[in-house]
């Protein structure tokens, strides 16, 4: 029988989660919960109810786990944490900073209710983590670079969009390439902020609005942008809505080491991602570790896990002879 | 109290082994264990013992985890079923189509004597193995692509030296560079065997050899060459002692796939290692999963396992607060 997924939320992730369980043959989108009034949403997936968040606790039999598509700063917090109570969950939480404080309270939560959480799921957090803890492990002297983009910072344009004059405006953050080939060299560079990435930001100024103020406002916003070299393009509406829609996404996670007596050799692992969907490669990994969620569940396991307690043969729909004859 | 190491061999690997263990505090080279006159061995490291393998059955209270540093073409098969039934053990079986024998083999030993064997670990079969298993449970629909090098062949430098007229050999596998730019496009490339690698020998040849024959003889051979494009470069034995001797090695594992209702946002997952040091690389690999391979026997765990089945936090010296607080 195929897992039933339920996906609470319906923006641009859960309808990448929505896109991405077709292809997960081992499991079956039984339902979507939503804050609205559930008759306004229409799912792209015939056949689906969509149900009010407040059902959630009366429906804990009929779904194996709950994929949680909210925002870090206000919904993931209370929701994993509550929605651990009735089911399996799993979050892509990724404040980097609050994690442990996020890990505490859905842990207890899952404990309590002997239910699995699996949290901070994604790229980054998740598969870049994986890639600082694997290579860590390996290479025990060395420097960890991690690099972002070319993609959108969505607290950089919420930022530009809050300085007066301006109606609409979007943040690319862009990998310095001489950065990245100097990584690569495996020599170890000491980098600053301003050095590993440049912010580029496309903006639609209000009309009469002053345009060298809004430019100087932004490149001078402390913690945004002044510590970087910031460009400023001034385009129309029609362009802003025509060519910057996309939700593309990536970057780079390096660890330069040595090894040897005397570390006399050099070592450089990379890791990068060219995605042209950030929501739907995110996910994607959801989606293969609520198959892990589900697996641990199976075997008796409870409590709040991270991509870093999950034995990566769980993820896969194979057997562990079929992934060994293959993969190995 | 550390963990308890002993080293089977004393070869490249073995000494990669010897070096790496000491960045590693938790754990201690109690041991070395050879099938030549232990009085013949000088180990690097002051006042570890060397032993004769004989011995290896009657000390079997004196370490935590064997990393068994043998060839897998006749060493491994034999040696790692056999010390299971004493240790913990782990190697780097590296023959892909003789791994599911060996793992049932092992398997059944580490079993019955209730101890944990890993197998299969370094880099590929190893790191390379759990990216392209993580990037094909995320993507599931796409294409996986992995590419060697630069670096020496074992088994094609071998080759050479047996073509008559040559007295030593080297060959380098090269990836081909425009293969790697195509496979990064995201452009899904069907790749032949030619397009992918090109082969670089430097030949020693015997004085009064046929050079020209040598040179057809290699680029011929059915297997090793004929299917790539071969370059053969004669140097004299003081040019190669010079700059052959090198052990640098590396390469590239990609997946490229696609995620949407219609299959129309592209994604490319990329990993690569550029390796000064193949074996103490493939070293450092083995003493992390020693060290998962001793916590997992001490959580009461039995039978043969890969890297495919161990949660990387078993892997870090540090705690699951720790890495949760700075690399998640």
């Amino acid at each position: 029988m195929a897992i039933r997924i339920g996906i609470v939320g319906y923006g641009n992730l859960a309808r990448g989660v929505e896109s991405e369980l077709r292809k997960n043959p081992d499991m079956k989108l039984c339902g979507v919960f939503t804050r609205r009034d559930p008759s306004s949403v229409t799912l792209r997936t015939e056949g689906v109810p969509v149900y009010s968040s407040s059902k959630i606790p009366e429906m804990k039999d009929d779904f194996d786990v709950l994929i949680i598509c909210g925002g870090s700063a206000t919904d993931l917090p209370e929701m994993t944490k509550e929605y651990a109570k009735y089911f399996n969950v799993i979050d892509s939480f990724d404040t980097h900073a609050k994690i442990p404080e996020h890990f505490a309270a859905v842990d207890a939560s899952a404990k309590s209710a002997n239910k699995v959480a699996v949290i901070s799921v994604g790229w980054d957090p998740g598969m870049f983590s994986l890639t600082r803890l694997y290579s860590n492990c390996i290479l025990t002297e060395g420097n960890d670079y991690t690099f972002w983009g070319k993609g959108v910072s969505q607290g950089h344009s919420d930022a530009i969009r809050r300085v007066p004059g301006v109606k609409n405006g979007k943040q690319y953050t862009i990998p310095v390439e001489s950065a990245l080939a100097a990584v690569r060299s495996g020599s170890n560079p000491e980098l600053t902020t301003r050095m590993k990435h440049t912010r580029e930001c496309f903006v639609v100024a209000e009309e009469g609005a002053d345009k060298a103020l809004i430019e100087k406002t932004i490149k001078e916003m402390p913690n945004y942008f002044s510590d970087y070299d910031t460009t400023v393009h001034f385009i129309s509406e029609e362009e802003f809505n025509r060519d910057h829609q996309g939700m593309a996404h990536g970057g780079f996670v390096f660890r330069s080491g040595t090894t040897g007596f005397d570390g006399e050799h050099k070592h450089v692992i990379e890791y990068s991602l060219k995605l042209d969907s950030n929501p739907e490669f995110t996910a994607s990994v959801l989606i293969a570790y609520a198959r892990a969620a589900y697996r641990l569940d199976q075997q008796g396991d409870s409590g709040c896990k991270t991509v870093f307690d999950i034995a990566p043969a769980l993820l896969s729909p194979l057997s562990g002879d079929e992934i060994r004859a293959h993969m190995l």
